[in-house]
């Protein structure tokens, strides 16, 4: 016999600017991606939709609920996810996930300006889960790229017959880190726990003499986890983005360390995670 | 206190190419993904690496293998699991993903080209996982993109305040089908289970009358398992890509379901398993 | 003193599906951009749009003339290019750039499907420009990825202090075709035309032996020109998609020309023109 | 009889990291691409390469300059230009395209790091051409994405029977700024110049009171050539990245310009040129 098994369904990537129109003008740029999983056998099975909120529908919920202020974005997952599952009757599970573009305000002069705004780069994510009766918070980055220049090796490794790679102790570091951190309750200070989350990202990156990416993703997490009580776990998925020095000796010229092809594929891919002892059970927080 | 958690690492996107030199010749086009984990304690708290083999020897080891032909991707992924793990001290679970890029023969004049080929849509992938003592292999298919101009309909879904989607009874349903399928043991016939499981997944999205793409989602998985005794489970995740019908009445025009606005985000996304009781126990096979 | 230059505007990649509901079904889908240019000073100095034609009633011309039916995808352009430099006062130069995106009927147990379709690999491509007098037309591909696996030499080339490349005499070729052809007039057989083309840029890729890209790219164009009197020039831009035999040795391997590194980046990029002796003039056939 | 037209060829997007090891360290992030046409039309008829200069030979040159130091990537394209042409017979003109990416450095604990580099949104671009005799150069930003939340209205407009668009005196203006400034001279302050037109850019774009993404695009350049006499001619591209006010009625909402739908596609694009009198002839700088 064959059966349905797990499934889930929801619209994918909504995007919505807000506009607050203070003293000066905010803008808060999303994409929002809504899940949610429950009864539904009846619309797999006969076609029967009686059961589903459409998708159109949590798009239009999306909207309507920005008219009210978005605030941080772990909030308004939040408050999406809350009302999926509290409104439907099918609906025991949902999962709403925030990717939020970062914006800086032009400067005139010196002088910053009232509503205009240029991109910057990376993009912070959260994502709020809800069963009907927990709520489970995660936060972000991605597309967050980073280089050293030095303070890297990589050596000691183990060899078999296919290792050809020459060991060093002086080599380029560049990475796009993913990472997600999981909270503790539902009630982070989520503005500047993020802030210092990322801070304290960058800066274990760039203060860590690295003798692996392994090692520099857990000093990541490790110092996200030291300095934020809040935070119980963070993963991260580093691609170690390489950087290969360039033989310039058929020009007769040496290469002290100065020159480097940045290659496209293929690229490791470190994934790791980083948990304090102790931390509740993570329930559907990485669902 | 703060410990490491789950981890793992490998090399993404080997591109190989491999030619085989027959009466005509032939190529087959991959792009390889390999992924250890193990006891990597060390590499991570302490920058030792005396238990890693370094990614540039998986990608070595997946061009060296390359050498005695390549096969089907099942069993390529299948020699290169067994090998990382059987081989590396420290190394008790891989995983290799395959990605096999189609190409056709060209014709010249009605005849088939003796060594010319034209790449083809869509993408074959393998997935084979190896512990040490039990290998699972997973089979699928991405950007398989289709399309019904009518047989669908969408009507009867729940209602609430943000609801305004108007029922259908006739729509334009089209996806980009991303699909797996879970073999039973390691010993499928897998060119002719691939090539079958991709034509019942075509078969079954051009004969369903839908109700919702949720109803055709259980359809193709479930015609693939009908027919595919080696096969056991079928994980989809379909986009739903919108086709609009474009309002014509400001200009006077009607528009009797033949001008359409394909749309790009948002989109909805249906995602479903479809599994033949009694089948075993996943394991790995999903890592 | 400042003054405004050449100057055009117009609305990108309107996403149109038009559906003919024959005895089976036919789909066209269409990536259509529409460009105007005329006097349009008055917008750029003083923000008076008194002589703009919004690019959203562009977008709408476009699906409402889908009404009608589209044709072959030089035709469509042509209709539109007229009617907006006919219908609009200040405009006095349009060109309409149509991506035909193709489409497979679906088979069933052997049979074509009656409504269902999936995608292919490639892009057909039709540019018409009107200036109120004289139409141009322009035809061409996307997309189109070929690869020889042997019969492509590259030696005798030009050596400096920087040259380290060895010379070949067996390699792969493979580009992504990108072509451009001129009509001669505005009532070439469409349809019957682009199919003969594109045959004969693929023959011509598979049936030239190559001693560089740059004699299969005039080998290309020639071909065509050769073989269908309506063209009068080709113009095509081909990337080196570079395939890099892997070096074996180290593991105790040959490689007779049969595992190859498939390269991203850096790539060669060949760009030439071929055309028909007295061929008239190009007019703004390319502009 | 068919001949060979207009020809060029080179090696498109070389990666090029330049590490500077100062008392901090400092990088230089480049994709090159070099362009070589000449007397090539024996590679093109026969197969007769003796006068091709390899593209792996141009990539090779770029990595060997840069062991002397990359400077401004106006600089860097202008010695590889005159080199290209200088120093292979068959080659009368050489273009190379400079993107360089930007990083900024990391700061911990509010001091700047010194060998740690996070990439900022944004790509400056510099374009050398040479003839053998004159030298042309052209310097850009791409990815430059800004947005103002209001000062932009649209009415006015021209309509016809396909207008459906309504006028608005409040709107949300975003684009994706390219442009490219032409250069009087080979000896401009590359720096300060780049990054002065830079910020006036940025400038026009948020003081500008907007009737028309025309009038803002004019504004733009106007400003820069207003305050930078080294320069005489800007050219921009503007998608206008249209943001849809929600209607929130149907959920008893009003919306004083808050809530926004960010679209994709299509998209207006806005192409212009303002230049100042008597501006030297352009030559080869937009070849």
């Amino acid at each position: 016999m064959i059966k349905l098994g797990v499934n889930q369904y929801g619209k994918a990537e909504t995007r919505l600017v807000r506009v607050d129109r203070g003293d000066r003008h905010a803008i808060t740029d999303l994409n929002v991606t809504t899940t949610l999983a429950g009864d539904l056998d009846a619309t797999h099975l006969t076609g029967d939709n009686s059961g589903v909120l459409p998708t159109d529908t949590q798009k239009n919920t999306v909207y309507a609920f920005a008219r009210d202020g978005v605030g941080e974005p772990e909030e308004f997952g939040l408050r999406l996810a809350r009302h999926f599952v509290d409104t439907t009757p099918t609906i025991t599970r949902a999962r709403v996930r925030v990717e939020q573009y970062r914006w800086e305000r032009i400067t005139v002069d010196g002088e910053p300006a009232h509503h205009s705004f240029a991109r910057a780069a990376g993009t912070r994510t959260a994502t709020a889960t809800y069963d009907g009766t927990t709520a489970w918070v995660v936060s972000g980055v991605e597309d967050l790229t980073v280089l050293n220049t030095t303070g890297s090796e990589f050596h000691g490794f183990h060899r078999d017959r296919y290792t050809t790679l020459a060991e060093t102790t002086d080599r380029i570091l560049a990475t796009a880190v993913s990472a997600n951190w999981r909270h503790e309750s539902t009630d982070s200070p989520w503005a500047e726990s993020f802030r210092d989350a990322r801070a304290h990202l960058l800066a274990a990156f760039a203060e860590t003499h690295s003798r692996s990416l392994q090692q520099t993703l857990h000093a990541m997490g490790e110092r996200v986890l030291r300095h934020r009580d809040e935070l119980v776990e963070v993963r991260l998925a580093l691609p170690n983005k390489h950087h290969f020095l360039v033989d310039l000796e058929p020009f007769g010229l040496d290469n002290p360390g100065e020159v480097f092809f940045a290659a496209d594929r293929p690229y490791g891919l470190i994934e790791g995670t980083v948990l304090r002892d102790g931390a509740p059970e993570e329930g559907l927080a990485w669902w």
